[in-house]
């Protein structure tokens, strides 16, 4: 059996790709942050999804993100998930990296549910040297 | 003034240098996870105490980290670091990167105090592609 973790992501994936951000939201901590890019943040569920419904249009409302390679590392009720994310989409000029090693850091809530608090695709590529 | 995870850190990298593993345990969780090398976690402080003992071995007691470049994502009480780790020491065969994209994930405490709780100074590359 997988990983929930990677259910979760899956899922994750599937909303971008269906542009269902409200659906995506049920994922993120209410003071979740995600790295829209380098030097570029969201902070919390509003500014989170508005984030995406820009992403989506930048990349003309095709992007379809997979993971790839996937390691899970959980401490109790804390995981660092790094993950060989690709995106795919139909724009040829993206200004953007389209397959990165990503890191996220999920949550367990007290329903034992587990909701994403960082979201950052860039990995430690945002460090410069 | 810097960030108080940047001052928690470099006190950890003190306590290592030292070999005061006694003090450098009160900087993790309870249940927090060390990769020790790709492929091997030590769980809990116990183990975690232990695996530095033996990291400290290896490199001849001479072993010197110190943090370059550093990015802190917090989201609440979760924190995620990245940082480019040096790490020096009396060793010229080491088998393992003295250069690093690490990564941390803290969480704060009911007293407001930041620990460790997944320490992975492998960064994304743990991910083999």
């Amino acid at each position: 059996m997988e990983h929930e973790l990677k259910e979760i992501i899956k899922k994750c994936d599937t909303a971008i790709k269906e542009e269902d951000f409200d659906t995506l939201m049920n994922y993120y901590t209410e003071d979740a942050i995600l790295v829209v890019k380098p030097g570029r943040i969201a902070r919390g569920k509003n500014e989170i999804k508005k984030a995406f419904i820009e992403i989506s249009k930048y990349f003309n409302n095709s992007i379809v993100p997979a993971q790839g390679e996937m390691i899970i590392l959980e401490a109790g009720d804390t995981a660092l998930v790094l993950s060989q994310t690709l995106l795919d989409a139909d724009k040829e000029d993206s200004e953007f990296s389209m397959e990165r090693k990503a890191t996220y850091v999920f949550k367990k809530n007290s329903n034992a549910e587990w909701l994403c608090a960082i979201d950052n695709s860039y990995g430690t590529d945002l460090l410069s040297n």
